[in-house]
């Protein structure tokens, strides 16, 4: 990894600003000024001078978004395949495209993928995927937040499950080392159809032991239940649960087909289930996520993108949108309100990765996006949630501060010609 | 109206710039040059000078797209009620609000809709509202083309049909006098359940003596499709069909609720049904437009967003992604592929309109679009129609030429600043 290990990556403010001021900005319906000291947000309202001062004159502020499922180095596969049968897809497309990543590949995909989604208003993201450590530095140089999880899949097969648990052990070896509070480590066993019982019996123990959040996906299809009730004579989510596996640090992305018993399961459990609609309606799963009855139950559902391959960009104010029609369209228009689908984002979605984020309030990390007002679609504004749900896409978002660091002002960010330039050299390698 | 009467609103390019030179754009996946002579394509690939010439590196070239079914003025009512029942909605906030309007509100809603459409690439749409004198001011102002009908609503009552009659023709002979090659008139009965019989037949015969397009509302809810059966024994298809009113000068929005024999009727009158997948999704008509038994039967269906009110933008480059996901999550991942939610909102939508653009061919109108290439979202580019459906959101689109002049370079808009402040105006009147 040349350039990360030259550390050529440096954000927009490379200086540590030891404090930030945001005048004026929109916050929950209300003018207010944002102080943030260190990497917290310290003061709402009082305080009128910092080292940086951002006006925030004509912007809205949310906490910066959280992207709950990704795979992050997918940029470099986007629109490589699509309208294609799911099988088709992963065999013709996919599957022979990623036989040929390499670290390198991974690392600008990533670097690509965070500048995407930092333009789009995330600060956040959980990522299941290949050469994580690769994937560790580019978020390292980005300045962004995330949990990572290298993509254990066995395949049933001893000798691999034994490799598997090595990568494992040896990629949460090197985020430890790396003691940077940005970065966490999950445990990311692919899915049942993919792990062995012995894999996901293993995967669960060890995060437990090392306090690790679980990243897997979870009955995206119907097919993916169908088998499970073939093959253990229940549901996905009752097998897991069978063998322990299920907790409230176990984020499982899709969750779509469930029945009343799985979601009694997930409340009882605490599991954060990631809605991912756009990949769900573009891979044609059949339905939706039961998001209402979820949240009968108490549930917290958050949101993700799934990978660029399969949506085909990362922009959470989009996917927010989606996720709020895709669960009216069935006959509910009050399905999913606007202010949930901002939860999702953003608190339920920091809770879920396990950082204390989410919340622009005294004592929360400072991860924070100011969103324009003063744009067309964004005009008139008669109710700020509405507006960010349904009427703004990712180019709304002007600034993003992560972890008290300025990564984006005026849509700006540092080193983002070089990661296009650098991806679009390393998508060339699919067709050598 | 004073803005429209002394014509401050001028566009960019104020000078008649006789001939435009797109440099080293990619069209079709080829890099090429675009001539433009007067209002038309004149040349693909030879020319190299022009009085205006435009350097289209790292660019793809598409026609204008076309927005075949709005309520641009909603704009104004944007956020205004979300999250609530077609009824409450309808009955507690857009009508309400809507007897409030007057015509200034409508000529700067209309204005701010625009301007947010050039800006994500729109260059023609298909209208139908109130104050249609001040629509059409506006579009005169804007340089955008459109085709625009006054919403006719007779509540079948004699007396209210004789002033919609009066209305329409009113408008007609206003359109007739602006003599404008850019703004044409359509009739336009709102629809079955909110116009009579002799409502609808005065229109359709009115609309065929003239020449105009007619543009209506068909089976956008079940309860429509109920309704209907039970007060005239068919369904809205059969029921308009049984009075001579179908044919391919016909635009009709929705089209959700459609039974094979409906179809069929399409199919063999020509009708030209406008899909409005965001506002169906949020409005939660129940299920999609079936567009695969359309395409079968030979239909070519159009795009549009609806009103800003049940979207809540106007960009027609999300609401081609928003189709095609909701076209595959019924199970087909094959269904509505790119290329053909690009033919929706150009080719086809265009021939809908009547216009004789939607192509960047020789001969053709001069409506094109440049969207960029350089941005994270559409990088790498694998395949451009796939980046620009289901990647790229209205923010990629840089350059808008519509008519042989262009509209927006850089994302800039002569008149924006005036128009977001005049529409935040007008939309306090509500609360008035």
């Amino acid at each position: 990894m040349e350039g990360a290990i030259q550390n050529l990556h440096i954000p927009l403010i490379s200086a540590i600003i030891m404090s930030i001021l945001i005048k004026n900005t929109l916050l929950g319906g209300k003018e207010s000024h944002i102080y943030i000291e260190e990497n917290r947000i310290s003061e709402i309202g009082r305080i009128t001078e910092a080292d940086e001062v951002i006006d925030g004159a004509n912007t809205i502020a949310m906490p910066g978004l959280v992207n709950t499922h990704t795979h992050a180095a997918m940029t470099l596969l986007r629109g490589y395949g699509d309208d294609m049968p799911l099988h088709e897809w992963l065999q013709n497309r996919i599957w022979p495209a990623e036989a040929k990543l390499d670290g390198e590949m991974v690392y600008w995909g990533t670097r690509l993928a965070i500048i995407e989604m930092i333009k789009s208003g995330t600060t956040a993201f959980n990522d299941m995927y290949f050469f994580m450590e690769d994937v560790a530095r580019a978020v390292q140089d980005s300045g962004v937040r995330a949990l990572l999880g290298y993509g254990f899949i066995d395949l049933f097969d001893e000798e691999k499950r034994e490799n598997e648990i090595k990568e494992t052990e040896k990629f949460v070896r090197f985020v430890e080392t790396m003691n940077n509070p940005r970065i966490k480590a999950a445990v990311a066993p692919h899915a049942i159809y993919t792990v062995s019982r012995e894999g996901l019996e293993w995967s669960a123990e060890f995060a437990r032991e090392k306090g690790l959040r679980l990243h897997t996906h979870v009955s995206e299809t119907e097919k993916e239940v169908k088998d499970s009730f073939e093959q253990h004579g229940m549901s996905p989510v009752k097998y897991l649960d069978s063998m322990g596996f299920l907790g409230s640090d176990v984020i499982a992305a899709h969750s779509v087909w469930l029945d009343d018993r799985d979601i009694e399961i997930y409340a009882k459990r605490g599991v954060w289930p990631s809605h991912n609609p756009a990949s769900n309606m573009k891979l044609a799963v059949g339905r939706a996520m039961p998001y209402s009855r979820m949240r009968k139950h108490g549930i917290k559902p958050v949101l993700g993108t799934d990978g660029a391959a399969s949506n085909n960009n990362l922009d959470m104010l989009e996917e927010m949108k989606t996720a709020a029609l895709l669960q009216k369209l069935s006959g509910d228009p009050t399905a999913l309100p606007a202010h949930e689908a901002l939860k999702m984002a953003t608190e339920w979605g920091t809770q879920a990765l396990g950082f204390n984020a989410g919340k622009i309030e005294e004592g929360y990390l400072a991860d924070i996006i100011l969103i324009r007002s003063d744009i067309p679609e964004m005009t008139p504004m008669h109710n700020w949630e509405s507006s960010a749900v349904y009427a703004a896409n990712g180019s709304a978002v002007d600034t993003v501060i992560c972890d008290g660091r300025t990564l984006m002002r005026n849509r700006r960010i540092d080193g983002e010609e070089e990661a296009i330039r650098r991806a679009r050299e390393m998508a060339e390698r699919f067709y050598g």
